[in-house]
C-alpha cells in the first residue's frame, strides 16, 4: 500500500480539487488513497514534518471529500497535523514539499491558505465545538447551509473542551457528523479510561450497526418475552455488552453512534458516512485506523514504533523505507527537528562537539531532583517526550503522571498534590499550558500552592508556527500575584532554576526555549538561586543590555558586534527573574548608564521590558534621572512558521538588530541622565 | 424540616468539630442536618448570600463529616457556595452570619480559614481533579493517607475538566470517592446532554446498586440461557436500559456507580458511602437532592424558585419565610445583591432615583443587537441571569445558546459561528472567561476571528471576593495581538461599545464592572466609537487623570476634589481603548502637563497604565521631555471579599487616595518638561 500499483495509471496527478473525486468508483478513491500515502511518505520522508497521523487519515479524507461540496459542507480536522492528506487532495498536492518551511504551506489547517481549511488549529480537541457553531449558526440561517464533520483523534478525546462540546450536542441535538479517527494513540499512548474504553471497542470492528440490527432483530419477536430476562445468566452481560458498549459513551450524550468501522476502506466509510450525513441529529462515526498505515517501520513497530514516527526528520525515508545511512547531522543550533518529536529519538550529537537540547537537561535535571525527594512528582500532558518526562517516567514510574491531552487536569492534580504536600512540576509546553490558564490564577497562585510549572519550548518554536509559539506567558505570569517567575540563560541555569523552583514553597515557573542549549557545562549539583536576583555578566558603560532567558545569550551576542563595530562596550546583565523582578540591580542600571535594552522571547506588551520600565517610572519622580529603556521581543502581531533563525531575523530578535537599534540610538544622541 | 423539632433537645449548639457527630444515631444525625439547615435559613435569610445549594447539602455534610476524620481524611467542595454547612459542622457555626462581609467568613471554602477547608474554590468543576491530586500523593507516601471525597453538582459536571479528572481517576483507579450532588440545576437549569441523562437517572431512586443485584441474580441461574436473548423483544432493551442506565456513563470511564440515593436520609448516604470508602477504586454515589430543600417557595416554585433562591437577598427571609413586606431599598451604589443573583429578580429601584446595573443595561442592548442584526447570537456559560443573557433568552432564544458551565466550548462555538458569518457576543463574567483564555488566544485572535466578549463583573465584585474578582483581564487580552479592548466609563458608552464590538470585524472584548451604572441617559441608537480612541473629557492643566472602564468615574471625582482642595484643574480623559491605545491622546497629555495618572480596575502590572508608559518609553527619546506617570489600579496581590466600597477604600482606588497622591506628587515637586 506504500506505493500506488504499477500496473494502474496514476489518478493522483489528476486530483486538484475536492471536485475531481466526484465520479469515481469505490475502486479509484481507494486508488487516490493509496497514491496520497505513496506522495506522503515520499515527500515528508525527504523534508521532515507530522508523518505518522496523516499516513491514518489518506482513506478519511478520500472518504469526506467525495461525498461533500468543500468548502460549502465543512470538514473541520482537529489539530491540522493530520491533514496532509487534506492538503493534498484541496489544490495544495504540489506544494506539499514546502510545508512547515518559512513561507510555504502552514503546518496544520490555515484559513488564509485555503478555501478548504475551514478552521484552523494546533491545539487539539477543539473542533467538536467548531461544528457545532458552525452547523448552529447555518440552523439561524446565517451563510450558507452545508453539512459539518469534525475529524477527531482518540487523543484529543481525552481533552475536556470535546467533552464540552459533545454534551452541547447531544443537548442541541445539532445534526453533525463527528468521525471518530481511532488509532489507539494521541502522540503518546493513550492514558486514563478512555484509552481502555476504545481498546475494548476496537475489538469489534464488525460492530458497525449491530445495535440497530439487533434492535431490528428484537423488535420483529413477539410482545411479552421480555421477562425472561431475569432467568437468563452471565451471558446475558456478556452479549448485552459486546452489542452496547462500543457507543455507549457517546449514546449517553445523545449522540448517535456508528461502528466500529474500517478507516482503510473508503468504500465502507462511504457508506457509514451517507447514512451519518442523512440524520437529523449528532452521530458519531467511529472508524478504527492505524497510525502510520503503509509505511511498515512505523506500522509494525509497536507503540513504539508509532511514537517515534509521529513525525518524520529530513532525508529519514528513502524510497518508502528508513534511510539506509543515518541522514547528516544537522548543526543542532538549528533545531531542525520537528517539535513535536520525542527528544530521546532525536540524533544525539557528539557532547564534545554540540551542546544538548534543553529538553534532555531538563529531564535529566528532573529525574535528579525526584531521585532526591520522593514528594516530587512530575506530570505531563501526553507530551511525556516532547516535555523531557520520558526519562522520569522510565527511571521512576510512581513518582510520574500522564494525564493526556488534559492541562486543566495536570494543573489541578498538581494542586491536589502540592495540598498533600508534594511538589508537583508540571512539565506543559507554555502554548499548551495557556489552557490552564485559569486553574493557574484560580488554584496556584490565589491558594498560593507549592506547583512548579517547567515550560518547554518557550518563544518561537519554529516550523509548528503560530499556535504552537511560546510568546504569552511572561505577560500573564508576571501579571499574577504570588508566583515566582523566572528563565535560565543556559543548561546550567535551568537546573539551577529547576532547583530552585522545587525548593521555593509556592508557585514558581520557569521558561526555556525549544532546541539545543548553550553549551556550558551542566553543574553536578544545582545550587539555590537566591529568588529575585539578577546577575552582572560584564561591566560597561553607556548601554546596558538586560536579557531574560534566552535574550541573555542576545545580550552577549550584541554586546561583542557593539563592541567590535561601534567601540561601545555595554554592560550586560541577565534579570534571571521577572517576577520578583531584581529592583536592585535594573536601578543600578539606570542610574550608570543612558540606556537600557531589556531583550526577551515573549510579546512586549506587559513582558520583561515592561515590568522594567513600570519600576523605573514608579520610583523616579523625574523620568530625566534615569536610563532610557529600549525593549526587544517579540512583536505584536501573531509570527509565522519556519526555523527559528529566520523567524528570530524576521522578528528583530538577533544579536545584530539589537546592535542596530543600540547604535542608531546612540548615533542619535542618548539623552544624559541629570 | 424547615425547623429543628422542638420537643428535641438542640443538638447544633454542640456540635463545635466534626469529632461531636461521631457515635450519633442516624436519627440524631437527621435532626443535626436539620437543625443546620434551619439555622442557615435564618441566618442567610437575614444577612443575605448563597442559599439553594446550601440547603440541598445538610445531610451530605452531616453524614460525610460523620463517617470521616477530618482534616486527615479529605472533604473536598466542588465550589464552596454549598459548603456553608460545611462551615456550621467544622466549627464556624456562630460566625456565619459573617459570612461575605468584609474579614468575615470566606464566601467559599477557604484554606486559610479552617483545616477543614482541603481546596478553596469559587469555580465549578475543579473538585475530582483535587481529589485525584491528594489521593495520588497520598499513595505515593506523601503525608498522612486518609480517605478522599469530592462533592460534586451535576450542573458543575458539565465543566470538561471535570470529565478530565473522571477520565484520568479510571485510568488510575485511584481509590476515591466522588458524591455527585444532582439537584438538576446548576444556578440556571441545566443544559444539555448530560441534564437529560441525569433526568432519566433521577426517576429511579430505588436503583441503589440494582446492577450488582441484577447481575447477582443472573449470575445464579443455570447456564447456557444466554443464547435465548436474541429471541426477546423490545422489552429487553428497556429492562436492560433500567437497571443500567443511571450509571453507564461513570462506567464507562472505568468509575463504579452507586445511586441513585435520596440525598436527605443521612443513614441511606452512610450505608453507602461506608461501602464506597471501602472499595479500592474510584465510586461515584450518585445522590439527589433539592436545591433549596425545607424552603418552600425555593423547593416548591420549580425551576424559577430554585434559581430565584440561588442566593438570597439580606432581610428576604424571616422566620423561615419570605419577608412579607419587601426589604428595604439598599443605594444601589453598594450592589448589595449577591453577585451571582439574576439581575431580573433585584429589587429594580425608581429609574428616575438611582442608575440602572450595568448587567441590565448590556442585557437591553444585546437585545436590540440581535434584533437589528440576525447574525447576532448571544452565548453563555450557565449564567444567563448574572451575565445578563436572560432576556435575549426570552425574547430571542433562536438567537442565544447556554452552553452549561463550559466557558471553553462557549469559546469555541463562538468562533464555528463567527466562521459561518455570525456575529456571536460571548457574555461571561471577567473572572470565568479566564476558563477559555486559549480558547481567546488561538482560536479567536490567531485565527482573526469576529467575536465580542462583554465581561461582566470586571473589577472587584465585592462579597464573592478573590475567586471572583475580574482582575486580570485588561492585562492580558492586551498582551494579545488582533483584539480591540475597551471599556465604557458609564452606561450610554457601554451601548455604545458594545455596538462598536459587533460592527468591528475581528475579536473585541469590553469590560464593565459588576453593580449600578452611573447614572446617564441612554442612546436611544447607539453609536459607533473609532476603535482607538480616547476622548478629553475635561481640558486642566499641570495634572491630567486618564481613566479606563470605571477608572475614568474615579478621575472625575479626583478632579473635583483637586479643584475643591488643592486648587489644581485637572484635565480628565477617557482613554476608552487599551488596545489599540489612542497614542496621539496619551503623547498629546504627555507634552502638555506634567503629571498622567492613570487608573483602571485591573492589576496594574502588564495594565492599562503600562501600555501608557510602555508607549511613552518608545516614543520620546528623551524621558525628560514628556509626562511622569503614576498608575493607580489593583495591587499585586490577590484583594478579599467584601463590599466593593470597602475594597476599594482598602487597596486605593477611590478619588480620595487618587487626589492624595497627586498632592503628594504636586507638593514633592513635579519635574518639569524641558
Amino acid at each position: 500500500m506504500t506505493e500506488a500499483n504499477d500496473d494502474m495509471t496514476p489518478l493522483l496527478p489528476g486530483i486538484d480539487s475536492p471536485s475531481d473525486l466526484k465520479g469515481l468508483s469505490d475502486e479509484q478513491l481507494q486508488q487516490v488513497a493509496d497514491e496520497t500515502r505513496a506522495y506522503i511518505i515520499d515527500v515528508i520522508g525527504e523534508i521532515g514534518g507530522h508523518f505518522g497521523a496523516n499516513l491514518g487519515t489518506c482513506e478519511i479524507a478520500v472518504a469526506l471529500h467525495s461525498l461533500l461540496e468543500s468548502p460549502r459542507d465543512k470538514v473541520l480536522w482537529d489539530v491540522g497535523h493530520q491533514a496532509y492528506p487534506h492538503k493534498v487532495l484541496t489544490g495544495r498536492r504540489e506544494e506539499l514539499p514546502t510545508i512547515r518551511k518559512y513561507k510555504g504551506l502552514a503546518p496544520f489547517c490555515s484559513i488564509p491558505e485555503s478555501e478548504h481549511d475551514i478552521m484552523g488549529a494546533g491545539h487539539a480537541s477543539t473542533s467538536i465545538s467548531y461544528a457545532l457553531g458552525l452547523k448552529e449558526a447555518m440552523r439561524n440561517g446565517i451563510g450558507e447551509d452545508g453539512k459539518v464533520v469534525a475529524v477527531i483523534g482518540d487523543g484529543a478525546l481525552t481533552g475536556g473542551v470535546a467533552y464540552e462540546a459533545m454534551h452541547a450536542a447531544g443537548g442541541l441535538q445539532t445534526p453533525m457528523v463527528i468521525l471518530l479517527n481511532d488509532n489507539g494513540m494521541s502522540i503518546s499512548p493513550n492514558v486514563g479510561a478512555l484509552s481502555s474504553y476504545f481498546q475494548r471497542a476496537r475489538l469489534k470492528p464488525g460492530l458497525f450497526h449491530a445495535r440497530e440490527e439487533v434492535e431490528d432483530r428484537l423488535t420483529r419477536l413477539p410482545l411479552g418475552l421480555g421477562k425472561r430476562i431475569e432467568r437468563l445468566g452471565p451471558e446475558l452481560k456478556s452479549a448485552i455488552k459486546a452489542y452496547w458498549a462500543p457507543g455507549l459513551l457517546f449514546e449517553e450524550l445523545d449522540l448517535a453512534y456508528m461502528g466500529v468501522i474500517d478507516g482503510h476502506d473508503v468504500g465502507a466509510m462511504r457508506r457509514a458516512l451517507t447514512e451519518a450525513f442523512a440524520a437529523d441529529r449528532p452521530v458519531v462515526v467511529h472508524v478504527h485506523t492505524v497510525k502510520g498505515r503503509g509505511f511498515a517501520p512505523a506500522e509494525e513497530g509497536g507503540l513504539a514504533g508509532m511514537e517515534k514516527w509521529h513525525a518524520a526528520k529530513p532525508g529519514s525515508i528513502v524510497d518508502g523505507a528508513p534511510a539506509e545511512s543515518k541522514p547528516k547531522l544537522v548543526p543542532v543550533q538549528e533545531s531542525d527537528a520537528p517539535a513535536s518529536i520525542a527528544p530521546e529519538i532525536l540524533e544525539k550529537p557528539d557532547p564534545k562537539s554540540a551542546p544538548p537540547q534543553y529538553t534532555q537537561v531538563f529531564a535529566d535535571a528532573l529525574v535528579s531532583e525526584a531521585a532526591s525527594d520522593p514528594r516530587v512528582i512530575g506530570i505531563t500532558a501526553a507530551m511525556a517526550g516532547g516535555a523531557g518526562l520520558q526519562k522520569l517516567a522510565d527511571e521512576r514510574p510512581d513518582q510520574y503522571y500522564d494525564v493526556g491531552i488534559a492541562e486543566q487536569n495536570a494543573v489541578l492534580m498538581a494542586s491536589g498534590i502540592a495540598l498533600q504536600g508534594g511538589k508537583p512540576v508540571c512539565g506543559i509546553y507554555s502554548t499548551f499550558l495557556q489552557r490552564a490558564y485559569d486553574q493557574i490564577v484560580h488554584d496556584v497562585c490565589l491558594q498560593d500552592l507549592d506547583v512548579t510549572f517547567a515550560m518547554d519550548r518557550a518563544g518561537l518554536v519554529g516550523d509548528d508556527g503560530p499556535t504552537h509559539h511560546g510568546a504569552f506567558d511572561i505577560a500573564y505570569f508576571r501579571s499574577l500575584p504570588n508566583v515566582v517567575a523566572m528563565a535560565p540563560r543556559d543548561e546550567a541555569m535551568l537546573v539551577h532554576m529547576l532547583r530552585t523552583a522545587v525548593e521555593h514553597e509556592g508557585p514558581a515557573a520557569l521558561r526555556y526555549p525549544r532546541g539545543a542549549a548553550v553549551g556550558v557545562e551542566i553543574p553536578g549539583r544545582p545550587e539555590l538561586i537566591p529568588v529575585g536576583t539578577g546577575e552582572t555578566l560584564q561591566n560597561g558603560e553607556t548601554v546596558a543590555l538586560l536579557g531574560y532567558g534566552s535574550g541573555v545569550g542576545v545580550a552577549l551576542a550584541a554586546a561583542e558586534l557593539l563592541e567590535a563595530d561601534a567601540g561601545v562596550k555595554p554592560t550586560v546583565a541577565d534579570a534571571r527573574f521577572v517576577k520578583p523582578l531584581d529592583t536592585e540591580l535594573v536601578e543600578r542600571l539606570a542610574v550608570s548608564h543612558d540606556l537600557i535594552v531589556t531583550i526577551e522571547e515573549g510579546v512586549l506588551q506587559g513582558g520583561f521590558g515592561s515590568a522594567v520600565i513600570e519600576h523605573l517610572e514608579d520610583n523616579f519622580a523625574n523620568p530625566g534621572e534615569r536610563a532610557r529603556v529600549i525593549r526587544i521581543g517579540l512583536p505584536d502581531r501573531f509570527v509565522t512558521h519556519g526555523k527559528p533563525e529566520l523567524l528570530h531575523q524576521e522578528v528583530g530578535y538577533t544579536p545584530e538588530a539589537v546592535a542596530e537599534k543600540v547604535q542608531a540610538a546612540v548615533e542619535a544622541g542618548l539623552a544624559p541622565r541629570h
